[in-house]
């Protein structure tokens, strides 16, 4: 599990974004995984305060994210005081000297560094929207990751969205770093006791009877067969309750109009 | 690993996108992830027609997802053909009465329903940018499941940007299927689909109405809450025939002596 302080540790860096809506989605995803670490690398500074003029409008509530937001000429710069540095790429055509991880195997690493106290910093870092990030850039990372994608035999360069790219990413972050959490509890209620579910049985064969179902389709109602039809029919006690409801109104009626 | 076929079974629908961009980033997404088949439910066409003339703007490449994407009137007709209904919801303060799994949890099913063979179609449901999924709505689906986000003490409300829930979701399952995925058996039944769950609420519907038990009890007899009685009862499409019968003797027996 992800701590506040393990999330404050990383920072995503965009490399050259040239779209304030996509730098806006980047904030709005970091946001909705509770990052809250954006640097921008840009030989100029346009786009990005397009993005922190539009951010009311292409990144609901990431305004401080933006706001906060740390704008670098150069990847040097940036990259100052980062401890590992995780480039992403999409494989391609690239030559690189490095591996490339998927991203599911790199994440563990990332996460690794995040939570040991003490860690300045690690950086996740994206390309431009035209060309992803170049040999050059990359050249700066530790590590290099990639995210699965499906590549038909013809694709000849598969890229995805950068503000999906970085959705992504934070969703494996977070959701390896839930592996061995506890899954989300299953709703209180009482559930549905074998009682239950017999007496369901019962008032459904009963059902059968008085509507002359079991007369037309004596193979569909035996015991067992009705059994297996109302198995499935209530988890809760409540549910069963219902049910039971239903059963008693509709013999209720029958019986009254005999 | 999830073959070309597979991938084929599941559609993505999307119920009541507003905004052209967010249609058009899905379908880049489902391409990036080699998914092709794409669903709008909307009672007017806009959004989607105008998809379809910004797609080479806003996804590149997904342009012939978004030609041969269908767009229905209503949620139960673009449920039609499918079995396994997957709808994506914020957990927020949302009352549901079925349980929520977390994506990673709720993909295993989805993957083990794609990789069946035989199996008509899957469906992952997205709400619109602005509410979600609507109790209603969530009433058609036989699983819930939510995205892992970061959620502070003072978030009122976390959600997701279209595009990036879709990236999110497809990706996970691209991942998962990476993950060493079991053969799995041949099934033994056609499973049962929307259609035949969606005939039974409303054959159910009509019963209680018939019955009085709607005069009685209207809390529990309102549609979303009864279609959430009916979900669990067929698995199979001859389990939800043999409900249908009973049903349609209920009715026969209970209209004869009116």
């Amino acid at each position: 599990m992800l701590s506040t302080a393990d999330r404050s540790r990383l920072t995503v860096i965009l490399v050259g974004a040239r779209n304030p809506s996509n730098i806006g989605a980047a904030a709005r995803a970091m946001q909705d995984f509770g990052f809250s670490s954006l640097r921008i690398v840009n030989d100029y500074s346009a786009p990005f305060e397009a993005a922190q003029l539009e951010h009311t409008k292409s990144a609901v509530g990431a305004a401080t994210i933006l706001h906060n937001a740390q704008l670098f000429a150069t990847l040097p710069d940036a990259l100052a005081d980062c401890t590992l540095v995780i480039g992403t790429t999409a494989v391609g055509d690239r030559t690189v000297t490095q591996p490339i991880l998927p991203l599911q195997q790199a994440a563990p690493h990332l996460l690794t560094t995040l939570q040991t106290p003490g860690t300045p910093r690690a950086a996740l870092l994206f390309g431009s929207e035209k060309t992803g990030l170049t040999n050059e850039q990359l050249s700066y990372c530790n590590r290099l990751t990639t995210i699965p994608m499906f590549a038909p035999e013809d694709a000849r360069h598969l890229s995805m969205n950068l503000g999906q790219a970085v959705a992504v990413c934070l969703y494996e972050l977070t959701r390896s770093g839930l592996e061995g959490a506890k899954p989300i509890p299953e709703p209180t209620a009482a559930p549905a006791t074998a009682d239950d579910r017999e007496r369901l049985t019962q008032l459904l064969l009963e059902v059968m009877q008085l509507t002359e179902y079991t007369r037309r389709f004596p193979a569909n109602a035996n015991p067992p067969q009705v059994r297996s039809l109302t198995q499935p029919l209530a988890t809760t006690h409540n549910e069963a309750e219902t049910w039971m409801g239903i059963l008693r109104q509709i013999l209720w009626q029958a019986k009254k109009k005999k």
